[in-house]
């Protein structure tokens, strides 16, 4: 059977999304190009800020333009689709609406890799920008699963936030990572037993040292279209 | 005036692609998402093998499907194409042929950009696959500008093959720098006084060392790119 094509809407940010590419590269078992999976990826830098649209207010819905690249996606020929940014899955609906071909959900990939994982957790400290707590993304998918989400406390929060705009920026130096670090101590004092970084700007930063199990949601979707594309995953329903 | 969208003629080979998206990402001066440019990527690992077609013989050729690739993009609405790749340069022509809008050439832009580093030099190391060579990818474009091409000799070149090969494979182990600085200080000794790195695959290792200024050929694309989308370089003539 020929390999599947994955449709990435990406640029949110466009680090993250060549991120991603290279995780499904480094997860491919390849002895030369032809072994490799297919992608067709519309790195956009214009989709319009889930930040601002979530936290900051007034901003544009980043949703219409979510969905007007997953149909046009469609329309090239990707067999499925997926969204390399936690935060966008706000609008996941949106572009699930818009297509009549699967669009793989980051969020219930990892919640179910955590599940996995520590088949024992009972805390899930979810790393993240705090547009994913307030919209409460990862709520049904891990409590679904017996797990617990658990969040950086408000000043640790805003921390978290600086760090995934500074990283945006391009910076991803060492006091960023210190930053980061004191970020992951602070979710780990909420009683986290496993840790998702849930966040694709987070994923970049691959030196961070984490003191529990993590599953990286950038990992988690990576290997899901990789799995996918190559049949040794069931091709999802739509 | 809006920023222009490039469109990616990528997979050869797929990690290749991701790298010179990296570079996009690297020359672009950004505060947020919006600024990075936008860049839609086919990275499709199925174009036929350019080593096959040029060296082993018997192989299909990559034209064809290279030019459907652009004539996707261009259908897509990207405002110029690029191909990430030295070797499939040889198929130009038929990505040309096939599309209304302009195609950037790796080949012109490296040799360009090799004049304008070392104004004096009189010889060019291409370090490229033999494919390069037998194809004289680069023998127009820098002889136009005074630069005699040079290449590795025989054995150090089927070396070079053996290395690009092995990046394919996800390969950049310590074994694999050694055996490239061979092959780098044998062409400096044909009398390169400037190189070109004219294989998106070499240009994987970040860290080698060169004996003499360099020029890589994916950092002249993605300086062009950026430059082209970003407005401050003018917009090619088809």
């Amino acid at each position: 059977m020929a390999d599947k094509i994955a449709g990435i809407i990406g640029g949110m940010g466009p680090e993250a999304t060549v991120d991603l590419m290279e995780r499904i590269i480094h997860f491919t078992s390849a002895s030369d190009d032809r072994d490799h999976v297919h992608c067709v990826v519309d790195n956009n830098p214009q989709v319009p800020s889930r930040i601002k649209a979530l936290l900051e207010g007034g901003g544009e819905s980043p949703g219409p333009c979510m969905a007007e690249m997953g149909r046009k996606l469609e329309q090239w020929g990707v067999d499925f689709l997926c969204i390399p940014c936690n935060t966008a899955h706000n609008y996941y609906q949106d572009v699930r609406e818009a297509v009549s071909i699967p669009v793989l959900n980051i969020i219930e990939l990892t919640a179910r890799a955590l599940r996995t994982l520590c088949p024992q957790a009972k805390k899930a400290g979810i790393l993240a920008s705090p547009a994913v707590r307030l919209t409460r993304l990862y709520e049904t998918p891990c409590r679904a699963l017996g797990l617990e989400p658990v969040y950086a406390s408000p000043v640790m929060e805003q921390q978290l936030l600086a760090i995934i705009k500074k990283i945006k920026t391009g910076d991803t130096s060492a006091s960023v990572y210190k930053q980061y670090e004191e970020v992951v101590a602070d979710v780990c004092g909420q009683g986290a037993d496993v840790l998702a970084i849930a966040c694709t700007e987070l994923g970049i930063l691959h030196e961070a040292h984490y003191p529990c199990p993590v599953v990286d949601a950038a990992d988690a979707l990576a290997r899901a279209i990789v799995g996918i594309a190559k049949g040794t995953l069931p091709f999802p329903e739509r």
